[in-house]
């Protein structure tokens, strides 16, 4: 029923929004580009005919009015710096592309349904600010100390998308007057590719606890004897791989990611002052989380009493893992066998608005292939044949959910 | 005999040029500052009565004139970035000092003297610019292709200081034309300062092999199995503990550096795509640096074939252990018992200009204390006592190396 030449052509005109010579796109929350991106989408939203509302946290929803608690369907207009077309815009079309097709074929759909952009879900300010500010998750003191990368307060960057960082916690939602929410994404791992499913069944999101951790020592010439060194970049090297070790122990599937590593000064005739990196644990089971997190702290513990450096460690995020809603779980996968289309349960290596939202609301998510595994680059890549598969079942899993009592 | 408050007066004019707001100083070769630091330089040389010439290379030398071959001292006048006031400056000033306290004092001096600072001893563009392209050990394509690490062109820097790039080989001299070099230069190490004594006698500059060494994977969301990755970061880690047990298997004293450790994108979210680090290692024997070389490309071989990592291996720097000259380590000795002065037979961890000029011509280095050790950071401080003690010897060596036949 969907059209994918519309949903495609609106994922293309997207694209042409911050996009960069590597291919790339460039759109983090509450630049220029995510700006200008915001007012197409408002304008693809009142072109079809939706009720567009943009509440204190920049969070846009368009709905098609109905009684009761309403079905929520979508994901997030911003990317990383030199991410993929494909990162979260996806769930937000194809939620756009299902509202039409019930608008225009007059479907039965007894409870509202509304298409929404979360803001900020990349981290650029504040990792999920739209999703948690609707939940009610963010305090004051976060809002008021967020920067970007770049330095920018969070309050000036939203000041020039016409929003205030003051009234933000304002955009809290009564939870009950969301009956479900349905988040279609990109699959970000190679699993569905590898197998050739088109579907994925989210049946978990992991758990994410990340840490920034920094090691002081002291810089020196690098002609000085090893003895007298106090050099941060070897212990850390050791602490990394002592955590790694560990991980490797407790199941092979744990996720560990250093992916910041930074030194001051970084030059290479001098043994560095300072070292900076940061360590990010997925995993579905939080007593695996709990057990990386103790032997990190414990690590440092001992490192700080062995050692003439001084340990600082910062815990940036920490996300318990989100078993998804099992009625929802069954809502897609009886959709995709009416359709004939395969699908595969599996568990999401990644974060997604939608185990923000699925703590309070019914939640589950469709995933749809990454080609090579790849996403939060240029290449992020899903083929069009599985993007209209998975947005059929999303339709039909939003008329299930609008229908059921 | 020298007149130590004129060589404190004139170190701290030097130190007001490039003074950063941390204390440190910031005089790259042909950066303003350093062409102000000349220019300044130039200005004492010629008010010291002494013949200045500044060559191809853009080397400094003032020269007290006489027959035959020259007796050589200085150092150099750049500094890293956020560098010290000590290094180098002071092997510079020292050696100016002598040549004013022989010509006003109408000292017996049978041989010329000639104070020198070379250019770009720190590797802003090419490390040791200055004391090779006086030994004619540059080639047209390493001037060709130098840039600094903010990418500007060496052709272009010298340029701003009125020097050709292209005429940097014509600063090559006749090494007969040299009887001596003798460097002062501060130890860059703790070693005399924890002992107490003034005067360090260096034996041989430890060589320096250095390599630059890229691993590239694949960018990948720290969402995706452990099992598919191909991550460089902890591959870099594992190669660079290999090294670094190997160094300790053979040889305590062997000192190893990663001084740069760069991440792409260097996103807390994302698996690296590619990391560059640096590995520096020094030691007195040439046998341990070459061990180090075959353990680290046989790492790198390994780690090619078992991986699907692509691993760059850059060659950065390669000067073998240089063992300075006995008989002017000899004199330097003799001078400091003849005016009662502790000394202390030692090696350099550091590279200096010494150990190139040291390949063709008789050298000598007289090291004084590094408070604590430190050099290369704004607190690098030596206590004028030392100073004034190891710069009266500097004095005695070169009328001794003046007077020999």
């Amino acid at each position: 029923m969907i059209d994918t030449q519309r949903l495609r052509s609106d994922l293309e005109e997207l694209s042409g929004i911050g996009r960069l010579p590597t291919g790339g796109m460039s759109r983090p929350a509450f630049s220029p580009q995510e700006k200008q991106a915001r007012r197409w989408f408002i304008g693809r939203l009142e072109e079809a005919g939706l009720e567009v509302k943009v509440d204190e946290a920049g969070n846009i929803t368009g709905r098609l009015p109905g009684p009761g608690p309403a079905v929520l369907s979508g994901s997030h207009l911003d990317t990383i710096e030199n991410g993929g077309a494909f990162d979260g815009a996806l769930g937000v079309l194809a939620a756009l592309e299902c509202a039409r097709v019930i608008k225009e074929r007059n479907l039965s759909c007894p409870s509202p349904v509304e298409v929404i952009a979360f803001s900020d879900e990349e981290e650029a300010f504040i990792g999920f600010l739209g999703s948690r500010a609707l939940m009610g998750q963010l305090s004051d003191k976060e809002l008021e100390e967020a920067r970007n990368p770049q330095g920018l307060w969070l309050s000036e960057a939203m000041a020039e998308c016409g929003l205030d960082v003051g009234a933000v916690r304002r955009a809290g939602r009564d939870p009950s007057t969301i009956k479900a929410f349905v988040e279609l994404h990109i699959e970000q791992g190679p699993i569905l590719a590898q197998r050739g499913v088109s579907v994925g069944v989210v049946a978990a999101i992991k758990g994410n606890y990340r840490y920034g951790i920094t090691l002081r020592g002291r810089r020196d010439h690098a002609g000085v004897p090893m003895k007298g060194r106090r050099d941060p970049l070897f212990a850390a090297l050791a602490l990394i791989e002592k955590i790694r070790a560990h991980g490797s122990r407790i199941g092979s599937e744990v996720l560990m990611t250093v992916g910041r590593f930074t030194v001051e000064p970084g030059l290479e005739n001098v043994i560095p002052g300072s070292v900076y990196f940061s360590v990010d644990f997925r995993d579905e089971n939080p007593g695996v989380l709990r057990s990386l997190e103790g032997r990190l702290f414990d690590e440092i513990g001992r490192l700080r009493s062995e050692s003439s450096l001084e340990i600082l460690q910062q815990p940036l995020l920490k996300i318990d893992p989100v078993p998804l809603s099992p009625s929802i779980q069954r809502a897609i996968k009886q959709a995709a066998d009416q359709l004939d289309i395969d699908w595969l349960s599996l568990q999401s290596g990644a974060g997604h608005d939608a185990q923000v939202i699925g703590q309070f609301v019914p939640t589950g998510m469709i995933f749809v292939p990454s080609l090579g595994g790849r996403s939060h680059c240029p290449e992020e890549h899903t083929e069009w044949r599985d993007i209209e598969r998975a947005t059929e079942v999303l339709l039909a899993v939003i008329l299930r959910l609008a229908a059921a009592d």
